[in-house]
């Protein structure tokens, strides 16, 4: 289905977020990360790979990661017996800009060893940078592209980037090297543990486009999912982001038609994943640690309510495994 | 019995609402606002007639219309089986002045026919600019008038006003027109059922002056309200949120005596009133559309928490009605 | 155990908490606190004393006495039937500065009868302004001393303070008379009331560093309280604040080891402790108003969980008391 979603072109995500991304450079210390800048003056956010980063760094960056257009926070749980001491909650009345143009991790920045003159280089890039450089189909969709002299970037890998990876992402974008900042979150240090978590609403947008669904149709989103330390295992690690999203997370989103709204509330929960009911690291080394032969259905929130500005009408679907998670994640 | 509530003359909920005001213009497209400027300069925000509007623009409207006095918020809820996903939380320590002589929908504004050269024109207006033109009783009785040379009101109709009522609310005010904004939220809109839902603890307050009770006694304010969609059709639209605050509204109110408290826990709740038990739009469908024919006493949260200074005590009454919110607001 | 936690040299409570303070000065009628200037300049800041306070004046000193470096909010419930409408909730990346050397009340400050020239004084000081002065023990511990040119102080107590003491505060940090504010924060009132429950995440470090635990385990720090109206009487009052964390008060702490994570969730909690299960209130009195002779393990919250950065294991102990809190706190 084509998509009849108009952007507003008044909108820059990298505008949007360039005050988010001076708090994350000034406030450094304060959020345990480490700035430096390469000889063009690029500068590289270190929230994890040495520096030891933060939650509040986290948080930070997945609000940098949205474009400046979502809010995300740090909860604690109230009730008498939570299913987790802690939640990530993330509100966008931009939903497609803020978790399809901009936060999504879908341009893929690779360096052979040739090229670095070390180990090869890979990592998702995601956050406001990639609508300057508008590498993907997904853009076309959007019918969108950021003008803007300025643009941050995320990339969850465990090292810094090589130049050659940088120089690629200024020549895209456009930007000067000064007018760049990348921001690098480990998916085993906690600002990457959050930062990822914080991703369930463009989980559940991500599945509504893999659905087929016109993403015209997502007027607002909302979404919880429970913060886990990251574990100390790489796979265990993106294990555990993904479980807190595949089986903790939660959205609610609000839709124009009342078609729509009953379909995606039945068919967004990650229950209807063949794969689903294991623990993510479980699927993913059964698969020997191929991503492309995992149901991708799986990629979603446990829970979803979607209400209708046609009908009126709140559907809701699928269910949070508190059982999996306690499993997986408590100790005693 | 007369309040010997005493405002602070050095709160203006025009000068404190003023940023946020700002805000709301200069944000226009993250909030999915119009912004439209007469001939002489009044700003008027088109929250949902031709606009979109936006959840985010809803809370930020509701803080303007609090005078800048409150914090308002979305929440998602984190536990197990949530009454809903989705609650407006407000809190505020003026809740007089914030609900009373600023958020309350006091001040009625109307243009017939003739005067409009179209159809007749109604709408209540609410917000600061209310405290400037003190066209009610009510302000009387809290001795408050505020001085500032700007003002913002907000008015919960279907049309943007005729300048035939802005140079009426111009006039009362004493503003310059170009010092004036005039935030326009349907009641079917998104911003809108937010802004309305937000007045939890408004209800509250304005049924605590029904009762008689002296405003004095009132020093702070907390409350909450599960945030529908809005409802297509008019009337639904509105029995929605008043739904919302009457049979899922709960209020933390901080009184100075413990008699007070005893007694606003007990009379304060929806639960007191002969239409309660029943959906809003159906009482109000019953009595033909009739507001005067409704009990006063239902205009009030579900569930009322109020605490008192002079014993420490706290005092709890009513409760949410879980199954009539679900019966009302679930589609499956 | 000697700490081998390192603070990071180019974080300055003072410095980062001094946009707070601007904004409790600035908002002064918004709070309902009231400024003073002594002779000097010194600001002094009656949040209960005097002036009535609020609870976001509360929420604004407590900011203000973490340094600046933690998040402090007052929540609402929204599940069906909550242990309480109200609670505080904190997080910070910084748990060790925030709550150790900025909000823990370590600073003993007295002056005699001769020295005031009427009735002796007594307060704890808390806040960043004793990292500026460092007269307890714990400094050289931690290994910090901010410098800079500006700082604050809380003091809970029913009175201002006298000449002497601000004197002998302004000499201990080096401040120039006009530098220094102090906010003034009676048990018995809604600020301190809101300050003091907001010191759960501090308890829980205080704690961790009684057990003999190396404060350079502790990574990050969360927490909630649940709120109660403070009590008309001095005991109850204080007893009612230390019930909010001792019977109501959870953590959720990041430390480095797993044997230290495991270690704290069980000795953490407040139920290790003698004393544990009746109101502090009624223990207090039974040991004839001597804090030295209850059991320290008594101050932490009721329920901890701790996860592991090595582990990425999250263990959990104690258990929030209802009933205890109900039977102190609501009336009927």
């Amino acid at each position: 289905m084509t998509s009849t979603f108009q952007a507003d072109a008044a909108l820059s995500v990298n505008a949007s977020s360039e005050r988010l991304v001076a708090r994350l450079i000034e406030d450094a210390a304060r959020l345990h990360v480490e700035i430096t800048r390469t000889d063009g003056g690029t500068v590289i956010v270190d929230a994890g790979v040495n520096a030891k980063g933060s939650a509040d760094a986290g948080v930070l960056i997945a609000r940098i990661c949205m474009g400046g257009l979502g809010r995300v926070a740090r909860r604690i749980a109230f009730d008498d017996a939570p299913l987790w001491p802690g939640f990530v909650e993330v509100h966008t009345s931009n939903p497609v800009l803020a978790c399809l143009a901009s936060q999504y991790a879908g341009w893929s920045l690779s360096a052979t060893k040739e090229q670095t003159g070390g180990k090869k280089f890979f990592s998702l890039g995601s956050g406001p940078a990639r609508a300057l450089a508008c590498k993907e189909p997904l853009f076309d969709e959007l019918g969108y592209r950021d003008r803007h002299d300025r643009g941050a970037l995320v990339m969850e890998v465990d090292r810094l980037p090589p130049q050659v990876v940088i120089d690629k992402v200024l020549n895209d974008c456009g930007l000067a090297p000064d007018k760049l900042v990348i921001a690098v979150t480990p998916t085993q240090s906690v600002a990457g543990t959050v930062q990822v978590v914080a991703r369930v609403v463009e989980v559940a947008l991500h599945k509504t486009h893999v659905l087929g669904v016109d993403l015209a149709e997502i007027v607002e989103g909302s979404g919880s999912a429970p913060l886990p330390p990251p574990a100390p295992d790489g796979v265990q690690a993106m294990g555990r982001t993904n479980d807190a999203i595949l089986y903790g997370g939660r959205v609610h989103l609000t839709v124009k038609s009342d078609a729509i709204a009953k379909r995606l509330a039945a068919e967004l929960p990650s229950s209807n994943a063949r794969d689903y009911g294991r623990p993510f690291a479980d699927i993913f080394t059964s698969f020997n640690y191929d991503f492309y032969q995992i149901d991708p259905a799986l990629f979603a929130p446990a829970e979803a309510w979607v209400s209708s500005l046609e009908s009126g009408a709140t559907y809701h679907g699928g269910k949070v495994d508190r059982a999996l998670l306690e499993a997986q994640w408590s100790a005693s």
